[in-house]
């Protein structure tokens, strides 16, 4: 398989078929972006890379950083974790805060923002310097020094943090909340706010694919276990209230932004990255995901 | 690797855990089963056949039909079956109405009880005597006359039919129903009602671990991109409200019904079908889920 | 007072107010209706009848005949009716089966379609004959032979029934139904098809001004309790999910009915029937709210 | 009519009711007081004063402060208030957040808290000095210094805030919050820990059983149109999802808190407030319905 030729064709593929969104507009500073970039990179487990288009630009990753937070906080808690946070899809949008009260304060999953909140809780309460272990971390397993928190990002976020700050609050009424409300705000935001381009992103996946062991940090990020369990989340949970679609066209773990990117591995082959910045209304990336649909057809494999 | 060995194994340590649960009690013919069997039947891709416990004692297949439903009839409607039924996770119990209300009559999945109302109404559009049809599409999957549809657990469910009658209805005032609401809820209850044992369910399961194609009916059952897309909806949607935990634990496309059994696959390696009455609070068979997370645990492979 | 210079007054008003809305479409038979139409007749507790505009045209008083269904049934069941059906503001459309859900299968009140047909089945328990009970009943209310069933309504309610048949399949499947749901869904379409003017529906309500007494028939229908709870029940529930709106604006226990009918009383003052087919987006007549509004204020008297 | 034969009758028939319910703990501060402790005041028009039991004791009037509140805003608002908060019952309980969400962030009422918070948002907006203003207020309502904010009780709100901070961000999520969240919860917690006694909440309510004239301020307080509203809302809004329950039951316009008070109207006779601190599941002084059940039975009659 000659992944360069192959992600090549995808990415002419897609950009013929003209598939258009609309960039996220919740924080004026994401609306800014050029709605026309798309890029692809993907990272075997050789540590070759193959790139199109605009994979070295950096976006903003936004909740694909759920993922990072989740691997660094999961090995500290274990399956004692899943006490805080459920790992059911919520079929409900991101930021919904009915089925938090239905379900008495726990979350349905550590994606959806309530869930990410807990799972930045739980950072705050084992990493001392929370904000810079995380781009620590994220720098260790791409393996150079990638990650920037947009400044100009995390501050639009922080003024229109209301809902989260709604969302942290009513955990808090249900003692599923335990450091200071605005520092673990603060953190969040700041790895939400965290740009990087397609290729550090896809190399900061590599350890999924690789049954937890990163060849550019050179070590075991994760059990083979847990990986495997991260991998499943990300199946069932990665794309807000479209993860089963996702998992019918494309069939790989993975995890959205409304940056507009997408983390996903193939277990035992590859991870990639696809980024372009028009949404469509759940919030996923119409070209990243129409882009993993013709990959995994084309590669006549997925998980399934 | 030694499957035989490998299902002892686990059908060993499972009965040494001693896990408990309720047998169905919804319809009464269901009660009635000695809830302490337990049988495991493995069928690798050419066709070897590895089974321990009571795998060969015929149970009550229930829901594990939907899949064999739906696998007859995608490829009568292709892709635009999802008009009328969703490919999303439900996050709610199986015979839940409510979220019916809130999405307008489009079932979340083929599997929750909505949904496979739908699916058995469009399967009765298209065949002229779906009862036997279903029936002769099972045995051709299993390679064998195996099926038989159990007269008293059919009444039983007839006798207890308010809940889904009320779905079908409520569909029909969707226009989501096409077909009379007594004969689907007829075809309904005696595909529910199908009984067959461990070694006849794997094998009916068998394509979708080879890509499609059977070699028990030599040949191609559904194609590749559809049976893909059949485990993929098995994998976010096969467990009721509790896929997520499935997928986590035990990461393979499966499906679960009240009678106690589960069948599963590893694609390209095997199905396999797991059968214990006894339930948890989902509704799933706590001795199968077990012995599935045992056995991937064991296998140290899972689709992720 | 004078109550017909006052009717007069509000009928001229509501005119030039010129308001609109829509003929209820459920059901193709009550589309039928001149929209134009509106008529008000008040019942003093003396017997005297004040007409204006289309008073004396008979119309389908759909829901509105829940209120003569209740009051037969109270006194036969008393407070062991409320086991069945609670007595609390729905918030939700009339026809919602969701909140059945939730509250499992006790519906929210007496006048949203799944409490009303928890009242029809009770009904059916007490009445050998029902729906000409009902009609002898109302006639009886009003003093003269007033009720004919419209046929047409009927066949028409009937075919399109499948909401209200899932609503009572539902209903049984909480074991909250006990007659045969199609003899009952028959005389529950059979009341909801009632036609009577003006005149005559105030009339039937003029004993729940009267502290259960009705003038007109001569004798005590309900017990000076059960007419204020009567009473109660439609201040807080007799206007779907704008019950807390009628009473902010008008102030009187009343019921409504999509066939653009209103009737409503003053306690110990007048009963008062209003109608126009011309339904708001809640499905209650706009010029019979608007008209109901602008009396009470003239009035300068509602229950507050 | 003797109403303080009358109290004294109800007083002596609820004493030996021996009605058990559980005194408010949410804030530790409500449950330290005495449970058993129970009265009544009555107003008539006049200003005779009737009393019975503890009904000189001051106890925490919580959410019957929402009244005055209310009061306050609703002339400076007029109708344009129900553009940020409905008047609809909320058939759920008082804190949740998930009907906000449904319903994008408009209250269903100005009772349940977050349309409580509404208003006292929008009282912040009109009012320099609201804690001082609201005090002032409910004393000239009363027509003596009644009013003292318990410390202890705002204090030990302020300690168990999450909730409603959390609904006052999700407000804000909505831009239906317009001031700091900090300064209107505290006027909000302010309100909710004034403690006065049955006689000065009797007294502070008589002029909405007149027509919105105050004879204890000797001024108009509201416009009659005004206070009719007012107390349409009280009764079918005034206690959280058992409004239905006490209308059928009582029949007249009140307010409940969870400190156990009870205020309610009989428009054109009297006001009245009974208090007795243990609560049933809904959050309602079992004690206080009770008697209000039974003087409106004795006196036969209501609203109705």
């Amino acid at each position: 398989m000659d992944y360069q030729e192959l992600i090549e064709e995808v990415y002419q593929e897609v950009q013929e078929e003209n598939l258009r969104g609309k960039v996220a507009n919740y924080i004026p500073e994401l609306a800014t972006v050029d709605p026309h970039q798309f890029g692809i990179a993907l990272v075997d487990l050789k540590g070759n890379v193959y790139g199109v288009g605009d994979y070295q630009n950096p976006f903003s990753i936004q909740s694909i950083s759920k993922v990072h937070t989740l691997t660094m906080v999961f090995p500290k808690f274990d399956t004692q974790l899943w006490s805080r946070v459920n790992v059911e899809p919520s079929g409900n949008p991101f930021n919904s805060i009915a089925q938090l009260e239905y379900e008495k304060g726990i979350p349905r999953n550590p994606f959806i923002n309530a869930g990410a909140l807990v799972i930045t809780d739980a950072l705050c309460s084992k990493f001392e310097k929370p904000v810079s272990q995380i781009s620590d971390f994220i720098n260790e397993l791409a393996g150079e020094n990638c990650v920037e928190i947009n400044q100009a990002v995390m501050k639009s976020e922080k003024n229109h943090a209301a809902r989260n700050t709604a969302l942290a609050y009513f955990l808090k009424s249900y003692k599923n909340f335990d450091n200071s409300i605005d520092e673990v705000l603060d953190v969040y935001f700041s790895h939400c706010a965290i740009a990087m381009n397609c290729v550090d992103l896809a190399k900061s996946f590599s350890f999924l694919a690789n049954d937890g062991y990163s060849i550019f940090a050179n070590k075991e990020i994760l059990t083979e276990s847990h990986a495997r369990r991260v991998n499943a989340i990300m199946l069932t949970c990665g794309f807000y209230d479209e993860a089963g679609e996702f998992a019918y066209r494309v069939g790989l773990p993975g995890k959205s932004g409304v940056g507009g990117g997408v983390a996903a591995v193939m277990p035992h082959k590859f991870s990639i990255a696809v980024w372009s910045p028009e949404l469509n209304e759940k919030g996923n990336s119409v070209k990243a995901i129409r882009a993993l649909e013709l990959l995994t057809n084309k590669l006549s494999f997925s998980l399934f």
